[in-house]
């Protein structure tokens, strides 16, 4: 597996384009990813209750074979919308139909940005033309620009693998940075691949994938109404992904992208100046091991001790206590960037210098030695930055 | 029920004091709460697996039939401390039972401060006796100083009841003011009572009690390994709690003494500058509206959002819709201060004016329209301050 140029593009046979539609004031706010030829498409969304005017039309549409485009606009979530808002994805999506040639069944929609607010769909129909004639197959990385809400930098990745001796590509945009948690990490990735796969199979390979991936981070434990990863596969490196070997090698990649894309939301958590790995280690479960991680990842204590440099092991075993997982305090060890701090449930110490928490990276290990399943769960800190970013949003 | 003077020692037969032994560098860090005869004593802890030294001891000490003292500490809470910090714990009260001249499982003790680090017990050894030569019947409030942490205020009340034609009297205080969230509401707070009550029943009236006050409180949703509830009840009212009626009327007293306790402690949330009231009504269950409420409380968000005078409506939504509990989105209502924001799970206007959310209280109703169920759980809201307070506790 390699990391290659050309982005959301970089698959065979993928286009992408992005416009400013009037949404926000001068930044691209409408983006669309289209396959030159039919392509399967897999998804994943929010499991929150409330879930946007997109995600339900995106979720019946995925009933469809075959697609050929998603549209994705930012800076409008299209959520508590009712009816209106259903009525608004799907004259956006007739349209657009029209203008590329497919039928409206085969274009998936995404939204994110503000809930609450009607979409302008009139002034997005109008924008649909020149996104339509602007698509690109190279270079342009526009699509990952326009998807950008609060976000700092655009997140854009690809990857080739060989299946025998043939080359594979998968690539991916996503947006963060705020209303990240697991159980869909609150967040929307659009993921391309060439490869030939039947859409059951990339439907299981999309969740396996994202299960480790973007489940596993989490910027302030707040989940969206809006959550979606998608991925279109096209088929167009001919190669076709059905025996358990090839597999095994697209999951990998699928794996490795979606991780990618979740580290770098976190790196550019709002108002994050830490990355933050938590590992825990010698769990009964999996799931254990990542309820443990996560109580911890969302203890904004924790967060917080993290953005002031601060390791303060008693907020971990706090966390990890916290976690509704039984968990042996007697048999319980923390290490804070590699520092025992705690062993079997006694500080090591009465203190540790904040000198180990200088960096910009932080790892923290649990090992509850109790079993033989792990798990790794991303966060970045709390800082003044988080809150006065999320108290003037709009 | 009547607000009373004199605080925790305004029951007939209590004693207070406080002093400084040296854990914290000048305020005062030992207090000590007795009563003049036998109490039977009934307390709820917190449920973090990490249990601190003193919840241990406290636990186990609850086995004898009558108490006569409760000995606190702040600025350490004698956890992640081993099998050292029960030796500490228990050394210390040994010390105390034969200055105060009673046996050492009739003595209870709690601790609040920074974990890890071993107590200092020689030193609050040493200042034991001008603890207990200090104790004062009234007016010195010093317990409730001696509690708190990173409190701004000490936090103390009183009431009388009447039964029949006599007076009880039952008081408290509580320390904050991060950390606090259900499930034992991470904090500690001591309750005095001379109604004549047995052990069963006095534990019954706390679980009740505490479960609509204490319970229904979250600052930062970080659960503390030291969260202790106590309650001493001596009897020396000579009014004896056994009727549904007279039972009735104390548990009403009790529940008003730890809810006005637990408002003052969200008032005094770190870093807060809103009290915030979350209400879930027509749930299908109490628990149900219970965790509806919590999770929009929670909601970094939201709570963000509350500091920043903007009524995002979208966010509390986000929040209902996430808190595992099947809500129907289409029956929603929202009101922020008053205002309907959103009806039938639909936005009532794009945005409603920062106005309502300037002054220093906010409160939320959600009506799920599913049921006959409630319940109000209270915050303060999310802060630069909080953060910086807690970037740097030691």
């Amino acid at each position: 597996m390699k990391k290659i140029k050309g982005g959301i593009t970089a698959p065979n046979g993928f286009l992408q384009s992005a416009v400013n539609s009037g949404i926000k004031k001068k930044n691209l706010d409408l983006a669309l990813i289209m396959s030159e030829k039919e392509a399967v498409c897999a998804g994943v969304f929010t499991t929150n209750a409330f879930k946007a005017a997109p995600v339900v039309v995106t979720k019946e549409q995925l009933d469809t074979k075959a697609h050929r485009a998603i549209i994705i606009n930012s800076g409008n979530a299209n959520c508590l919308t009712g009816k209106k808002g259903i009525v608004d994805a799907k004259a956006i999506i007739s349209s657009l139909s029209s203008l590329i040639g497919c039928k409206p069944n085969q274009i998936l929609i995404c939204s994110t940005g503000i809930i609450g607010k009607r979409l302008p769909a009139a002034r997005i129909k109008r924008a649909l033309p020149s996104l339509a004639a602007s698509m690109h197959k190279v270079n342009s990385h526009k699509a990952a620009k326009g998807i950008m809400t609060t976000d700092t930098f655009s997140k854009e990745i690809a990857y080739s693998f060989k299946v025998g001796k043939s080359l594979v590509r998968v690539a991916g945009i996503a947006k963060g940075a705020g209303m990240i948690q697991p159980n869909m990490a609150t967040m929307i990735s659009l993921i391309t691949t060439d490869a030939k796969i039947n859409k059951p199979l990339l439907q299981k390979a999309l969740k396996d994938a994202v299960e480790d991936s973007f489940n596993n981070i989490t910027v302030d434990g707040d989940m969206s109404t809006n959550d979606t990863v998608l991925v279109m596969a096209n088929g167009l490196s001919g190669v076709k992904i059905s025996s358990p070997s090839s597999y095994k090698r697209f999951v990998s990649a699928l794996k490795a992208l979606c991780l990618e894309l979740s580290k770098m939301i976190v790196r550019d958590g709002e108002g994050a100046t830490k990355f933050i790995e938590i590992e825990v280690k010698q769990a009964k479960t999996k799931a254990d091991a990542k309820q443990v991680a996560l109580a911890i990842a969302n203890s904004n204590l924790f967060k917080a001790m993290c953005y002031g440099n601060d390791p303060n092991f008693g907020r971990v075993a706090a966390g990890c206590g916290a976690a509704s997982v039984s968990v042996v305090p007697e048999e319980v060890d923390i290490y804070l960037n590699g520092k025992k701090a705690v062993k079997k449930g006694v500080a090591c110490s009465d203190k540790l210098p904040s000198s180990i928490f200088k960096g910009k990276d932080i790892k923290v290990v649990v090992d509850l030695n109790s079993g033989k399943a792990q798990a790794k769960v991303y966060t970045s800190d709390l800082t003044p930055e988080y809150v006065k970013i999320n108290a003037a949003y709009c």
